[in-house]
C-alpha cells in the first residue's frame, strides 16, 4: 500500500532527522482577492508615523538617508521633523551627504533629537554651525566608497533607512524615476541608497508616486523594503543640478580645461577602450568638450564613463563615443532621464562604484579621473571639505576613491580664488592623500607627482608646461603673501575616515 | 597653528575612541596599469581547477548549480567531473533542478563524490536510479520559492556556487545572454541562480563569453563573484525548450485549452489589470491563445505575466496586451532574447518570484495560474513529481508556490494518459496540497474545489460543465479498472519539503 496516512510515520521520522516540522495543512489560507485589491491593502503601506512606530526605532539608534535630490531633498527634514514630534532623542543621522537645505537640523541638534551625524559633506548654515562647535560628538566624514564599505562590513550599522523614491509600488519596488503619468520627481540613480536598502534592519520607502505593481525596471527591490509611505513630494528635481549642459565662458576655466584635456590626450591613457570620470564643474565640462573633439578626430571610443553622470556624458554615449555609462549619481535631469531610457546606462551601488575592499568595483577599472579641489599642497594632498577659512563647505564624495584607484588622477584647480591661495604648504584638512594624486593643473603650469616620472616625461614631450609644485605654491605666496593662522579651537568637530576605515584626519572647531 | 603633525595626537585619540587604526599612507599603492590590461590580470580569473582550490571547497561541503539551460546544461557534469578528478568526496549537490542530461551523476554517486542531492526535480536515468534506491541519503525536493527561502534563511547553506553564464566580464558581472559578437549561448533569466550568487560563501562564474568590463546590463553583480572561469560552452541553448510558438493539433489538448480559457474568462478575475502565469505545455499555450482573442475582443490588458516566460507571452507583451513580464526562467530562446531587449521584461530572483515568507514576492500578486499535473486526487491534491509507476519523472517547480498564493489556480489534466488514470483516489506523492488548488479541468468536465463555492457558481452560470471530482475519478476507474499497488520498498529515497520549510511527504524506493 502507499497511502499518505501510511507514509506519515516516515514523514515524521524524516522531519525529526532534518530538525523540521511536519507539514500542517490547516495553515493553508488561500486569499481569493484579486491582485489590484491586494495591492491596496499591502501590509507595507503605512503613514510615516506608522512606519516609524512599526520599524521599532528607538532612542540612540541610527537612521539613514540618501542625497540624490541634493539641494532639492525633502526627505531628511520631513522625517526628522516627524521624529522630533514623536519625541525621539539621541539619534545618529547617517546620510550619504547633507547640504544647505538641511539647515533645520540645527534646531534638532540643539534639542537633542540628533546627537551624531555621519555624512560625506556639509554645506551652508548647518556646516557653519557644526564647524563652530554645535555638536558634542564629531561628525564622521566618509567618502562614497568608504560609506559603502562601512555599511557592507557592518561598521556603519543602520537601524532604519528612510529612502526617498520617485516611484514605488505598494510592495516597495522603487526607483529614482517614474514611468507613470503621475510622475512628480526624478533623481535618476539611487546608487547611494542601495547599500542602505540592502543592509539596514528596516527600510522605509517614501515616494511621491505610488504606482501599480510591478514597478519595473526597479532599482530597490521589494525584498529589502518593510514599509512604503506615500508623501506629497520627496524632492525638487530642478535642484539636483544646474540642469542643461552649459559651456563655461570664464577664460580661466577654459584655459584650465584646455590644459587638462592636453594632459589626458598625451598621458598615454587616451586610447581605444579608455575609461573616464569627470566632475560637473565648468572646467571639467569644458575639458570633456576638447576630449570629445579629439576622440572624434582620432576615432577613439571610451568603454565607459563613471560616477556622477552628466548631460555631457549622456550626449557622448548617445553619439556612440562612450559605450556605457556607470551611474552612482545622476548629476542632472538629462542624466536621470537617460538612466530611465538607455539600457547601457547602468545604475550601480556605491559599493560597486568605489569600495576599496571590492576588487571588482568600478574605480579599480578607471583610467582617468578629473577632479577639483578647494586646496592642494606641495605634497599633492587635496582638501575638498574644509574652506581655507576653516569652515566646512564641501563634501568628500568619490574624490579619494577615484584618485586612489584610477590609473591617472588629475586635479584641476586655479592657483588663486580671489584672495584665497589654492596651492598651499599644507592643506587645511587631508581628504585625498598626495600619494594618490598624479597631476595638478593650474593656470600657471602643470605639476606632476614625482612618483610618476614617466607621466611627466610624456607631458613634457607633448610640449606642456610642467612645473614644480613648490614653484606654484611660491607663486601664490608671492601674489597673496602669508595667510594668517586660522583661529581653530581644541574641540574636534569632524573626523575624516579613510576609505579603508582608518582615521585620517580631524577637523577642529573654528572660532566664530 | 594647524599642521597635520600637530593634529596627529587628536587623530590618534579619535581613532582610539572609534576603535580604528590611524591612517597609514605607506599602504597606498597606485596602479598605473590601464583598465584593459587590468582586466586581463583580474584577480578573479582562474581555471576551473584553480577556482575550486582557491574557493576552499572541502569534502562534505555543499555546491550549487542552476538549471536555466535545462536539458542543454553543461556545467553540472563538467564541474562534478573535475571535482571527482580532484578527489573530492561526500559533496552535497544543491541544484535548482536536474534533468536527463545529468545521467553521469550516477557514477559520481556510486563513487562517493556526491552523497547528497537537493533539487526541484529529477528526470531520466538518474531519476530512475535514485527512485530505485541508488543513494544512501534521500534527495531533498523543494519548490522554486521554497529553495529561495531556504537559501535566504540559511536553511540551505551553499559553500561554493558554480553558475553558468552566457556572458561575464573578468570581474564577474554576468548574465544569461550576451551582447558581444562572440555570444555562444543564451538562457535568458538567471532567476534561480541569483540567491546562490547572493548567499553562497564563494561564487564561481563559468562563462563561454568573457567580455570587456563592464558587462552591463548584468544580472549577477561582480560584488557577489569570487572567480570567473572561461570555458568552451556552458550550455546548448537549443535545448532550453522546444523553441518556437507551436499550436497544438492534439484535439484533446484543444478541448482542455478551450475549457481552461472559459474558466478564466468567467472566473471573475478576467478584468483590466489582471495577472497570469501559464506553463509551456500544449494545452496551456493553446489556452493563452483563446484568452488573447478575448482580451482583444473585450479591450482588456493584463498588468503582468509571471514565471517561466514563453514566446507566446512575449508576443502579447509586444502587442501591448501584457504590460510587464516578470521572468524567473526563460522557457525558450524568444523569451531569453526578449529579456535582453525589452526593458519591461524583468528578471527576478526565485525569492522575488515565489518565496512564501516574502510578502512582496510576485506570486502574492498573481490572479490566475494554469498548471499541469501527473496526477490529481479527489481531495484536489496534485502530484507533478513521481509517475504513477513510482518512478520520479518531473519537478516541483513553482507549482505549489503559485497554487498557494494565486487567487485562482487551475490544473489542466486529461482524465487518462494512455492506460494511466490521472484522476485518482490519492496522489502517489503529495506535491501541491488540495487546499491550494481551485479548479481541475479535464476533458470530462470541470471540478471546482468545494472551498470555492462562489467560483463554482460563476462557472455554472456561464454554462460550463461542473462535475464532482469523485465522478471524474470513478469515470477513470470505470475505463481502466483498479490499478495494482506499486511495489514500494521501505527506503526513503526522497523527501518533499513544503515551501514553508516543513516536511510534507516522502518518496520510497520502487523495486526495479
Amino acid at each position: 500500500m502507499n497511502t499518505y496516512k501510511e507514509r506519515m510515520s516516515l514523514v515524521e521520522k524524516e522531519a525529526k532527522a532534518l530538525g523540521k516540522e511536519v507539514y500542517d495543512d490547516s495553515k493553508q489560507q488561500k486569499d481569493p482577492t484579486e491582485n489590484i485589491l491586494r495591492q491596496e491593502k499591502s501590509p507595507k503601506l503605512a503613514t510615516l508615523e506608522e512606519a516609524i512606530r512599526k520599524s521599532g526605532l528607538k532612542d540612540g539608534m541610527t537612521i539613514s538617508f540618501h542625497h540624490h535630490f541634493r539641494g532639492g531633498d525633502k526627505v531628511v527634514n520631513m522625517v526628522v521633523e516627524k521624529l522630533a514630534e514623536m519625541g525621539f532623542k539621541n539619534l545618529h543621522l547617517a546620510a550619504s551627504s547633507l547640504s544647505d537645505v538641511h539647515k533645520p537640523l540645527i534646531e534638532h541638534i540643539k534639542n537633542g533629537v540628533i546627537t551624531k551625524i555621519s555624512t560625506s559633506g556639509l554645506r551652508g548654515d548647518l556646516a557653519k554651525a557644526i564647524s563652530e562647535g554645535l555638536m558634542e560628538n564629531p561628525v564622521i566624514f566618509r567618502s562614497h566608497g568608504g560609506r559603502g564599505s562601512a555599511i557592507a562590513s557592518g561598521d556603519l550599522h543602520i537601524d532604519v533607512a528612510f529612502l526617498g523614491a520617485s516611484s514605488s509600488d505598494a510592495l516597495g519596488n522603487a526607483c529614482g524615476y517614474s514611468r507613470s503619468e503621475n510622475a512628480k520627481s526624478i533623481c535618476g540613480s539611487l546608487g547611494y541608497a542601495l547599500p542602505d536598502a540592502e543592509y539596514a534592519d528596516k527600510v522605509v520607502i517614501l515616494t511621491d508616486d505610488l504606482v501599480a505593481y510591478p514597478n519595473t525596471p526597479n532599482s530597490i527591490s521589494e525584498r529589502n523594503v518593510d514599509f512604503v509611505v506615500e508623501v506629497d513630494s520627496v524632492g525638487d528635481s530642478s535642484k539636483i543640478s544646474s540642469g542643461a549642459i552649459r559651456d563655461t565662458k570664464n577664460p580661466r576655466d577654459i584655459l584650465l580645461a584646455q590644459q587638462a584635456a592636453k594632459v589626458i590626450i598625451n598621458s598615454g591613457y587616451f586610447k581605444e577602450g579608455f575609461s573616464i570620470q569627470t566632475g560637473s564643474g565648468g572646467a571639467s565640462l569644458a575639458a570633456v568638450k576638447y576630449i570629445r573633439n579629439k576622440m572624434i578626430e582620432d576615432g577613439i571610443k571610451a568603454s565607459f564613463a563613471l560616477g556622477g553622470i552628466t548631460a555631457h556624458m549622456v550626449k557622448m554615449h548617445e553619439e556612440g563615443l562612450i559605450e556605457r555609462l556607470i551611474d552612482v549619481q545622476s548629476f542632472d535631469k538629462v542624466a536621470a532621464e537617460s538612466l530611465k531610457c538607455n539600457p547601457m546606462h547602468k545604475e550601480v551601488t556605491s559599493v560597486e562604484y568605489a569600495a576599496a575592499d571590492d576588487l571588482g568595483s568600478a574605480v579599480h577599472y578607471l583610467d582617468i579621473v578629473i577632479l577639483s579641489a578647494l586646496e592642494v599642497d606641495v605634497n599633492f594632498n587635496v582638501n575638498v571639505l574644509v574652506g581655507s577659512d576653516g569652515i566646512i563647505r564641501g563634501a568628500i564624495g568619490g574624490h579619494p576613491d577615484t584618485a586612489a584607484n584610477s590609473a591617472l588622477s588629475i586635479i584641476v584647480c586655479p592657483l588663486l580664488r580671489g584672495r584665497i591661495p589654492c596651492v598651499v604648504d599644507e592643506v587645511t584638512t587631508l581628504i585625498t592623500p598626495g600619494s594618490t594624486v598624479d597631476v595638478i593643473v593650474t593656470e600657471y603650469g602643470i605639476a606632476v607627482n614625482p612618483r610618476r616620472p614617466e607621466l611627466a616625461e610624456r607631458l613634457k614631450k607633448a610640449g606642456l608646461k610642467i612645473v614644480d609644485i613648490n614653484s606654484l605654491k611660491e607663486k601664490a605666496n608671492s601674489i597673496i603673501g602669508d595667510a594668517d593662522a586660522l583661529p581653530f579651537g581644541d574641540k574636534v568637530v569632524g573626523v575624516v575616515m579613510n576609505r579603508d576605515g582608518s582615521v585620517q584626519d580631524v577637523i577642529r572647531n573654528i572660532k566664530a
